[in-house]
């Protein structure tokens, strides 16, 4: 029986992701599992590649408790990793608390504590996140709508602390042939389908209508354009930090000689280490404080959100605390 | 009478682009108006601008001789640039050759070589374009089909060379809103409700679908996208010049200590002035390229377009000519 080219595809993608890992005898490799095509797809393909490599593979299920019938689904989401070989299985309940932030953010936050206890708990060097092409080309299409600049539509990263996403080049729809192909029944998250969310809008209503306009391929289009992206900004973020070991990483006349974008990455962050708050230093705070080196006519200060004052003094930019007023 | 809003901000860009001018008793500014309402609104607050800055404006169109009665055409802008009280006007018409490229670019090469003779002619110190906000919008989104990174997100330049952009901060309407309020009959370019244009088909088919699913701003946010882009794109070529220009450029042990993204730039600007053509030089040869550097396993070379080899000698990259195979 030939190998069907959409399970290929995910265990390629696997495949090269712990080639990636440190090599080592006992290696464990979590795969968190919501029992979608995606993560199952991911799951199965992890199995059959830790044959060759000797790794253990846990799988972990997370309950959110947020959709009824959401236990349920987690023990069915257990059952099938169990039936397709996974080395020990956890369905988790978390209870999501939105403080703050929107359901999906505090999801999420809930959903990382919860795989990184069982990854220690279990020593796991790796966790898979079954991220597929589609999903890059959402977020980056959601991090247009902010205009927040590159870093927003740079999309997910392939890799990050014990995490990764092996299938980022792979589409949802591969995921979903090789879960068929394999004989795996999946759950469709009727959350996707939910148009009260912005993600789903734009799967179900933004991408069908750029593949119909712009040709088909948009959505590799997009993923191709954030791997460039995240190059970019990881290399502005680099040139930043390596910048801020200077001594003179202030001084007027050393910030004139730096590349605009990269000046003012190091304001930004220098202003955040002297506590300035992160979330609500605007681009309007950054460029008015840049001007303090490029466009300085004796500005008296700067007021920065967190009590916080940018001003230039004995040729370099300094960040002093200001007292609230009464 | 109040001025109307619209008039005021097609104004404000005009007044703020030609601030960033140096000051001049004898300045003349270039504007290209192709009779549209962008550009013609351009023309008219030009006009009005420069009773303050005593500019001299000189009004151009270009006649492409691609559309049934462009001569025409040309003609009535030629009054109308007249009658909205430009100092001097030229019409000018060009045979557009589109050998090697779409007619699109075709006619933008001939548009640009005529402005730059009339510029010359009349010593102008500035030509004004009447590019706007959507324009910007829909250059992103083209950008983005073509998957090639940030510069081709990083939409048009507000200036570069001689030429400035003053409306890439006003919307389309707006300038068709101050065109109505200032009593201006502007012609509606067929061309851009021609699907078979695929800038057509984004402004008509895509930007409309991206407002209703996402939210109004989608224009505005993928202009200010565009504007934070460039500026970390111009940092990203600066660095790779400022390198460039090392003794030890391409010495390997100096190339490891720099962020992949400046790496890989370096890369292919020294392949290009080695000779490679820029055209055919793809990502995947800057990739191979740089394997010479980070993944060094004892490469025989790498071939490059243009007869060309890249390979790794004494610690060092080294580009040399390759003899085209019999």
């Amino acid at each position: 029986m030939r190998l069907h080219p959409a399970v290929a595809a995910v265990r390629r993608g696997v495949r090269q992701c712990l080639a990636d890992l440190p090599p080592a005898d006992d290696r464990v490799v979590l795969v968190a599992c919501s029992g979608g095509a995606d993560s199952l797809a991911l799951l199965a393909a992890t199995v059959f590649e830790a044959r060759a490599s000797g790794d253990r593979v846990v799988g972990v299920t997370v309950d959110h408790g947020l959709q009824e019938g959401s236990t349920d689904q987690a023990r069915h989401t257990v059952a099938q990793m169990q039936a397709l070989g996974a080395d020990e299985t956890f369905a988790v309940s978390v209870t999501v608390e939105g403080a703050g932030q929107g359901p999906e953010a505090a999801a999420r936050q809930a959903r990382y504590a919860v795989l990184d206890q069982v990854a220690d708990r279990v020593g796991a060097g790796a966790i898979l996140l079954g991220h597929t092409l589609d999903d890059q080309a959402e977020t980056v299409l959601l991090g247009l709508t902010r205009g927040s600049g590159g870093r927003s539509i740079a999309g997910m990263r392939r890799g990050f602390d014990r995490y990764r996403r092996p299938l980022l080049d792979v589409r949802r729809e591969e995921t979903e042939a090789a879960c068929v192909a394999e004989g795996i029944a999946f759950w469709s998250d009727p959350h996707n389908a939910d148009p009260r969310f912005l993600r789903s809008r734009v799967r179900l209503d933004v991408m069908p209508v750029l593949e119909d306009h712009l040709g088909p391929g948009v959505a590799e289009t997009l993923a191709r354009t954030a791997d460039s992206l995240r190059t970019d900004m990881e290399a502005l973020d680099e040139l930043t930090e390596e910048w801020l070991t200077r001594a003179d990483a202030l001084q007027v006349a050393a910030l004139a000689t730096l590349p605009t974008a990269v000046r003012r990455r190091v304001l930004r962050a220098a202003a955040v280490r002297a506590g300035a708050l992160d979330a609500e230093l605007f681009h309007s705070h950054v460029l008015a404080t840049d001007e303090l080196v490029t466009a300085w006519r004796g500005q008296k200060w700067i007021d920065l959100p967190g009590h916080l004052r940018a001003l230039r003094r004995d040729g370099a930019v300094v960040f002093e605390g200001s007292m609230p007023a009464d």
